[in-house]
């Protein structure tokens, strides 16, 4: 595949060509060369799509929640472009299972563009290549991005981070509220799913969910709302729906929506500017002697910030 | 409750003294004054500890496997030092349940000290922290170091980082082994530890970790041993504890015990040189600079790589 130019590409994503989304989104998750131009030609075409994150512990049923979003946004007009965030390894390979299945049942659907990131090479990470991915697609035209963590991990602070509103979704299974908690998933949360809403524990999870907002230390003025839905059988979807949408009326009254976007904006170029930083700083000379220096020295001299101290200082730079 | 000595801390730490060890672990966790002159007093005095980790998803039972692990280490002549990563946040605030309840235990057997840990004031963050901690009980004495996860997220990683052998813990549930592979609990397991083994589905799961362990790239000529437990009725300890013997075993021929030790030490220096550069980096300036840069540039200027490289070439430094 001959390389095209970062412009001509971008020209081609924001013309909504499909090829050209996804090597586009290729370029930008394995920080390929011209992957830096063509974030910053597709930038600031960004900002019409609403990016919806979607998270929460393994069998919580996000999958088919999404695949039942997905539908209810093409009815009422929507494209949806769907970032499948999956924070796995050389080992597995990446995306594990799903994408083929469920692409499949949309083959076809030009207003569904679907695709999983794996990814680490971007400069920056798994979060820069996610909120990459999110401007191909914004930039490409898609109304609505769903950003869907796959597993459990970093995943679900990299969705906080790209997404404008953010859906936790949680199952009545003994102990699922406290474990929300633990994985910090109830600060990210702006709207709460209590899904498998069927199950005869669902009350108590909601009640318990409330319970624990109303003690929090006030984070803002917005209260998450807590639904109920049983995505398999697509039962409460229009108040999942309404729950988001107060969600983003709430952000775009005021100057929060504008705020918002501008924070993503400085957390994404203090990470840029840290990667950069890291990857011109540790040379091959610099490591090497920190190799070195770690493999000789040995009593007093053998700490931690003893050593942080003389990398810093320059100690171990080529004489 | 004055301010001891750094210096005074560590000779108290190294003599053993609980009290003394409650307020170091405290003070490297919270990255107060002197904390990173007390890690470098203790450092050179770690290295007697075997540091295991225990990781795995919520509800795997992890917990009741620490406490039968600490029982049989402390019955066969082993001092146990135990600390609980819990990555949750100011909301939650820490430590939600299980301290108090497990430490009144074992009050008053001085060869067991539970710690959890929370926050994130050191710098280089919780896994920081966390190998401080470690460092602590390690200089205090103790023969072993169990580091547990509470809940999900980074902290699996932590742990990884910090033990010498990591057991993955997990429950024959649908998806438990695919789940463990999405999350990366695959490429850091030592050790996997099927719990509740008395449930009708666990030979299926160990059928499915043996099976994917084959089919995985060979990371090294270890292949993790896959034992499986009943940790509520103490069944299958024996088999754990062999398992992870023959880990440290294996670890301990050849040279690849000062290995592990040395890269974990180098990726620690390397964390701290970068905590450290980063707080010097982002003096309020060049923050007030970029907020306002990303509050006032518009078109193809406001782009996040474009954005990124004035921060790195100096155009945000005060004139």
């Amino acid at each position: 595949m001959p390389r095209t130019d970062p412009n001509d590409l971008a020209a081609a994503v924001r013309d909504g060509q499909r090829r050209a989304i996804a090597r586009a989104i290729t370029r930008v998750e394995n920080g390929l060369a011209g992957a830096d131009a063509l974030v910053d030609a597709l930038y600031p075409h960004t900002g019409g799509a609403w990016r919806i994150g979607i998270t929460g512990p393994p069998g919580a049923g996000k999958s088919t929640l999404t695949d039942r979003l997905i539908g209810s946004m093409r009815e009422a007009g929507e494209t949806v472009g769907v970032v499948a965030v999956d924070p796995s390894s050389p080992f597995t390979g990446g995306a594990l299972l799903g994408d083929r299945v469920r692409l499949s049942e949309r083959l076809g659907d030009d207003g569904v563009f679907y695709r999983s990131l794996a990814a680490r090479g971007a400069g920056g990470g798994l979060s820069e290549a996610t909120e990459a991915a999110c401007d191909v697609l914004d930039a490409a035209g898609f109304s609505r991005i769903i950003v869907e963590t796959v597993g459990v991990g970093q995943g679900e602070l990299d969705v906080a981070e790209a997404a404008d509103t953010v859906v936790v979704v949680l199952v009545p299974e003994s102990g699922d509220a406290i474990q929300a908690m633990k994985a910090g998933l109830m600060e990210i949360a702006d709207v709460f799913c209590v899904n498998k809403a069927d199950h005869p524990d669902a009350n108590a999870l909601v009640g318990a969910l409330r319970s624990t907002l109303r003690l929090r230390t006030a984070r803002s003025d917005w209260m998450p709302p807590v639904v109920k839905t049983v995505a398999t059988q697509a039962e409460g979807l229009d108040a999942l729906t309404e729950a988001m949408q107060q969600h983003r009326d709430w952000l775009e009254s005021g100057d929060r929506w504008q705020a918002m976007r501008d924070a993503r904006l400085r957390r994404r170029v203090r990470r840029l500017v840290e990667a950069d930083w890291q990857q011109r700083f540790w040379t091959p000379e610099r490591q090497v002697a920190l190799n070195e220096a770690v493999a000789t020295l040995d009593g007093a001299e053998r700490a931690p910030h003893a050593l942080a101290h003389r990398v810093t200082a320059g100690h171990f730079d080529a004489a």
